[in-house]
């Protein structure tokens, strides 16, 4: 059987997966702390409800039994964001829901898109979302990307992964604006200020008057808009500033003030207005949110999400919500990559028995038990080899101790040997797990 | 968006999804208690990866990008259980793992065949295992039973999961003693030997004598053999006095009796010698594990495993192997889903901080970050209605404390209600996490 790599599927050694195991506890812990409650969605959604939305069926993996007819078009796809699973267990349970309905989802998900930089073809995403049903308090748009800060800030604090700022829009506030402008098309025009990061100004203006059509005055005005960027809501006069009235750009800026104040009250300087943020081809009709890491800002948005009017809709109610996604793939793969992120060690044990002769090997399994019944993770020799040898074997393994059947305990690190009693020796609080260190 | 349920999928409401983080919890625990460490592979194999191991083919899901050609081949299957993924990662990864590499992984696989009780198209497997590089000493084939054992009785101990009994048979012991008897195709036994628990003996009997020509004395030999049942190494001698003889089988009772004999001092009862266990037409080599859970025997194994000579090789070695897989979702679903098991509440929330006002929301906030510093989790209520209305949210969420701002807390379950200091209240240990419990 042939080894093979495959591009844009990434997988850790046993060290990385301890750095993501961490992460992921980390992530969850956070989420729980603030209310939210796990679910987890069956990967497969129908092909009919993955490729409703615009143009994302482009990346869309199908999937169909090996043995179903060549031509059978497939009933099943991988599902491409944890968003789209999401509404339909919320309209597949709402009678079983209580809502606002707070959850946290940790999955992977695919695309089948060339992979690039940030980019893979399975991904791990961490999304936290609150719904409700007919209804969702504005509040809601600030306590969202609280939660998701709130998380952030734990990986950077105990971990030492790059702190995180949060940049905010509204989309009542740009189609607001655009219509004000006199614009037809005010997706099209927030399509090509998207691309502003990427190309620069320049060239979306020039966008804006091939494409669009725009007068010169108002493509500056857009351009205007864009550059406006605030820890506070100064950013409100700003926007009056440039003379632009409509009473969707009224909403707009109210939503965004209203979060942006609460923000800087609790989060300063963290939570930044920034109306550039335009989140292309999603389907937001509110407040949006991109996130970026200090250092890693060229891997993209580490953290994006928005406020959709409805997620959902069944006969009776309509389903608002927001929420958040971090892209965990996208922040880890590359600090594990270059070796920035590591485990203390590649592997659980803190113990490892060493064996006299294989007629003492059960000896030191029951060492080994009495260490375990106290939380120590502890494995027993895999052969009778002389010491030097298994403690030879304990060092390639990465495993802090030796346990001799003599009732000695040795840190081969230091090379201090100690009488122990498997019943009440305990290691030093760092060495009970592998931790994340960075190098 | 109409919800569809889709059958063979199955998913848990937040209460059920709380048994199940629990469940691998502890699973997780167990296995890095005994020095496995973690690791997770990617869904997606080549499809010729997948296709290689005998009918297994018929039950994969193919997958290819929704805009390749409707005649180009599936590049990629969906893993149907994670044996074929792990024995490539180790390939690809020999170089930078310490061999005998102990691993567990808890993943989802797939299967497109027809769901049926106790199988489904997208289940949770918890896989254990262990490798050599060019060898794997014996005696690890009864520490992978152990560590199972031990992880199926935490779930007993702590969740009130039935009991577990695992029996243990060698294919070696099979093939020699089918061959001893001169039959040509001990594997075409062995495959009709595996259905006795479906069809019971005398329809085994008729295959045997019909499908493979066998003469009479030597089906009933074979029947026998697979009804010995042992705790102890009792059937090494009423093998014996069948009166067959091979240097195979000789071999395969030294090994089951070790494994045995070991399992005997150290699990009595609970690790079983059954030479009915057959295992099919996976493609294990020697040892051969099934178990069943007190009470749900219906469902069939809920743990299977087995060594294997050569899990994977390349040019320069072979890779044996010994491991187990323990179906979570076999175990699981039914037990959630006619409420055996269930949580002691539905959400991760301990404490509801009630708001007088929306001006006082950001004082509310406060208090839950307050409380959440200190590992509790709180989350604000959602609107400023009534105390009342308030507390039966909480109600109605399950959230068993509510907090006021005056600075005093009300369990709402009593209706006990006290002062309490959000830097220092504590509530009892048993409400800090939702528990399982059973009914």
């Amino acid at each position: 059987m042939a080894a093979k790599k495959l591009s844009g599927f990434p997988e850790f050694l046993p060290e990385g997966r301890i750095v993501e195991q961490r992460v992921l506890e980390s992530l969850s812990r956070t989420f729980e702390l603030h209310g939210f409650g796990s679910i987890e969605t069956r990967a497969l959604e129908t092909m009919d409800s993955l490729t409703r939305k615009g143009e994302i069926d482009k990346e869309v993996y199908a999937v169909k039994r090996i043995h179903a007819p060549a031509d059978a078009p497939a009933e099943f796809g991988l599902h491409f964001d944890l968003t789209v699973p999401f509404a339909r267990y919320v309209l597949e349970n709402a009678g079983r829901l209580a809502f606002p309905f707070r959850r946290y989802q940790i999955q992977k998900a695919w695309r089948g898109e060339r992979p690039q930089d940030g980019r893979y073809r399975e991904f791990t995403q961490a999304d936290v979302d609150i719904v409700g049903q007919g209804e969702l308090a504005a509040h809601h748009d600030v306590e969202l990307p609280l939660v998701t800060l709130d998380a952030l800030e734990r990986l950077h604090v105990d971990f030492g992964i790059p702190p995180a700022t949060m940049e905010v829009s509204n989309r009542k506030l740009s189609e607001g604006f655009y219509r004000g402008l006199g614009l037809a098309d005010p997706m099209a025009v927030l399509q090509l200020v998207d691309k502003l990061d990427k190309i620069g100004p320049d060239a979306v203006r020039g966008l804006l008057l091939e494409e669009l059509a725009m007068p010169p005055a108002a493509a500056n005005a857009c351009l205007r808009l864009a550059s406006i960027r605030a820890a506070d809501t100064s950013f409100v006069d700003e926007v009056r500033g440039i003379g632009v009235e409509h009473p969707l750009l009224d909403t707009g800026l109210e939503e965004l003030a209203q979060v942006v104040q609460t923000a800087q009250q609790l989060v300063p300087g963290r939570l930044v207005a920034a109306l550039k943020i335009a989140r292309g081809l999603d389907y937001y009709t509110g407040t949006v949110y991109e996130t970026s890491m200090r250092g890693m800002e060229a891997i993209g948005s580490i953290s994006s999400g928005g406020r959709y009017d409805s997620l959902a809709s069944d006969q009776k109610n309509s389903y608002p919500g927001v929420g958040l996604s971090i892209g965990v793939s996208r922040i880890l793969v590359p600090l594990i990559g270059k070796g920035a992120l590591g485990a203390s060690r590649p592997v659980p044990t803190v113990v490892l028995v060493a064996v006299d002769s294989e007629d003492a090997r059960l000896a030191a399994n029951e060492t080994a038990t009495r260490l375990r019944s106290r939380g120590i993770a502890a494995e027993v020799s895999p052969n009778a080899d002389k010491y030097g040898k298994q403690i030879r074997y304990a060092d390639r393994r990465g495993i802090p101790y030796v346990w001799f059947s003599a009732g000695e305990v040795k840190d081969i690190r230091t090379g201090e040997q100690q009488p122990a009693d498997p019943d009440s020796w305990v290691p030093p609080a760092a060495d009970l797990r592998p931790s994340v260190v960075q190098s």
